[in-house]
């Protein structure tokens, strides 16, 4: 009788380490791959280009003139304290600002890179979000990489899926935010 | 007797079990945000500007000059090689390099975006932090994101806490830095 | 009879719980420092400055001019988007672009700073790894920071070692990069 539970015993300890060790070993994975974002924002970043007239409305202004490398502004390079909003209006009120800068890097098309912080100060969130990445223009969606977070989103790591919504000329372009974060604290 | 010692038995185990669990999930919250940095800094970065004749003093040079819009810098860019020290004298021996760039960014106030390499060389530490934040200048202190690291620092993560400690003109400021450390190997 | 098992089972017990806690305790560590990267790539950069007159051969191009403080280009900002190939030679079919901007930073020596993406789309790879780091271009090998990934390089970090392998005046150069990711998912 004994014995037989001792047995019992064991094959339940046995069974009980493999799962732990399983969950152990695959946590990391299926918690940034197969599961949901620990958490998401969606949001729109509007750039108001100041073409020497319109101080008051633009919020970026070219700091480096285009280089005569190709016929896609190579070498143009933007600084910028652009308003984020929660919906596509460029004029609902801002919950955040996206502080950093882009610029033109390729010859044959209009590609950009950009560095910047998202600077959360509203009731719901305050704190920052720094974001890099190549703006592969060409594409329907690009990826950017979200490299810290400080605040409330202190420590964060993800995926920011960019979207360009609207262009208008140089002046204003609009766009789309997907920010999907994976490592939240 | 024997089965009295079975239910101790498999009692210990699973209360055994259940510690273990609830540690492995919780882990990582804790370590980051209840429990103390893995590793902490306190640095002083000393940022003194090239004015066209301090050839031998200036560690750092605009770039790229301001813009038109706005009457706070707009656009203008310095890039730096600037001493860091262990305490607020510019002439104490430095620990380290800080080495990037920062650029205004705003229209309506002072406000900086910094991105830059600590590297050290010292006989304490050697390795680089990689650190990267919106400056905003009129806060009391701000937090950059400690983005990696390399060497002593290898695959370091963290925030850094800068404060400004003076500011003479154009030419000179210091900011210390409060490195905290979350994530060490 | 009985209870010698039951001891048996108590003794097993503790010593498989003192190995699963020495494991998930020190598996961080290990995984990162002391076993091989999760994954491994040995690209090469190759950076073709435009001369004015190199329109069809140059990838990148000054886009800011030096500074006149020092004679080692202080102040020079380069923007690329350059071929990144699998071997060492520069008409290698590219395997991705290395998108994002250098400059020099230092007053008594040749030295530079570089953020970037590097953009896949083969067969092979497709998505983004995003690299920032101070160019110390005095020592034999420096590592910048992989600071995250997207697509098949979904939230990766790392390390990237930089070697110098060809310098030909102003107009070309090329550097070995020994990319080794210890976050991989």
């Amino acid at each position: 009788m004994a014995t037989g539970k001792l047995v019992n015993v064991v094959t339940l300890f046995w069974i009980l380490i493999l799962v732990l060790v399983s969950q152990s070993v695959s946590a990391r994975k299926k918690s940034l791959k197969h599961l949901e974002p620990c958490r998401r924002l969606v949001l729109y970043y509007h750039d108001l280009l100041f073409d020497g007239v319109n101080v008051a409305n633009a919020t970026s202004a070219t700091a480096v003139n285009e280089t005569k490398l190709g016929n896609f502004k190579l070498g143009k390079l933007v600084i910028f304290d652009d308003p984020v909003t929660e919906n596509s209006h460029l004029l609902s009120p801002p919950v955040a600002r996206a502080q950093g800068f882009y610029f033109y890097d390729m010859k044959t098309e209009y590609n950009a890179w950009f560095a910047y912080t998202l600077v959360f100060n509203s009731t719901e969130n305050k704190g920052t979000l720094n974001i890099m990445g190549a703006d592969l223009m060409a594409a329907d969606t690009r990826d950017f990489s979200v490299v810290g977070g400080t605040g409330d989103f202190f420590m964060s790591r993800g995926i920011a899926t960019i979207t360009t919504e609207d262009a208008q000329g140089i002046k204003y372009f609009r766009l789309k935010m997907d920010i999907k974060l994976y490592e939240c604290y």
